[in-house]
């Protein structure tokens, strides 16, 4: 198994901690977004969607979509599992992970930002303004979820990490490399101090990662 | 079991056609997100987060996210299932069905349609070629991975329905209503209209809902 994935790749980084998670064996072949890399024929002939992550299986399959992954991982390696068992625990930590998914992280892939610049002309202060706004528009989200909440334990759900986590983690992750404010989210931050004690998100951490400089500047 | 939804929301159209495709009876409520409704304390004391769709439970347990609502439905009415059996055949589903849900939709949904026009002053026309972009985008996405593949059957996964086809559906409702050339994706075209011939996509379609106007323009 070997997956594509870059440093700076948010969604990379939700299939790394995965893989890690599990204890899976992969090797990780970087594709830089920031020179293009996915948009070369080599790389459109492994994924035509030119994007970042993709899961090459051993019999060749590519799987794509980085929650598509992570859930076929879970089916695949049934332990630790990264979904709780009952059907409303599995929808409340699916949830979770979507508000950062589905509503968050989509405004601020390369893609997006790339349209904002060349087909809007919106200035590099409003794109910055723009990736904070969506970043801390999630993870508010997500407190509002957690905090109080009975279900929410040491981590997202209960006491054993989730998908969940691994999307709010890799979100706070953004958040920092944009300089957000993350003080409206306590308990999104505690969860993710608790994560980060595990070896498996710690060193998958985008700054972790070859080629990847010391800090970002958005 | 109750939903709050509303006539234009894709979101929560596809939690209308997997709760028919299930025939599970569930009343849907109204939330006029043109008028916003989903502001108001009154559905903030539901779905804190302000977004349509929600599903209450019998026991008052609320749940969120589209595609979380549906691997619920999913997995509490098993028949017909909205996914395959095997796992690698659940990630094409999937990965298919948030190419959609994470890569294409998120950007075409009110509150970002409303920060284009507020914060970054963003003309009606600029704003209607953004959700064209990005609807077509994400079905060009799709055409790619559905055209010549041997998985694809009369929908996108084999012979009956899945979550795919309902995420790919509803974003071709979204590209009709935006007027997009969809000649780019005839496979997608192909599979919509094999949808289209089944009761739960065809009377789940928006502009068949309490409260939708004869037509939509943008």
């Amino acid at each position: 198994m070997k997956y594509y994935g870059f440093w700076r790749s948010l969604a990379a980084c939700r299939v790394r901690i995965a893989l890690a998670l599990k204890g899976v064996n992969a090797e990780e072949i970087s594709v830089n977004l920031m020179q293009g890399e996915q948009l070369k024929p080599e790389y459109r002939a492994v994924n035509p969607l030119a994007v970042v992550p993709a899961l090459i299986l051993d019999d060749g399959s590519t799987l794509f979509e980085s929650m598509a992954i992570i859930e076929y991982l879970d089916e695949t390696h049934a332990q630790p599992s990264l979904l709780p068992k009952d059907p409303k625990g599995r929808a409340r930590v699916r949830g979770l992970a979507q508000i950062v998914a589905c509503d968050g992280h989509p405004l601020l892939v390369p893609r997006v930002r790339n349209y904002l610049e060349k087909e809007l002309k919106i200035d590099e202060a409003a794109r910055t303004r723009w990736c904070q706004h969506w970043l801390m528009e999630a993870l508010k989200a997500v407190e509002t979820h957690l905090a109080g909440n009975k279900e929410t334990g040491r981590y997202c759900h209960g006491n054993s990490p989730t998908l969940a986590d691994i999307c709010v983690a890799t979100q706070v992750f953004g958040a920092k490399f944009f300089n957000c404010d993350t003080a409206p989210v306590p308990t999104v931050m505690r969860v993710f101090s608790e994560c980060m004690k595990l070896d498996a998100f710690d060193k998958s951490h985008p700054l972790k990662q070859p080629g990847a400089p010391k800090e970002v500047k958005h």
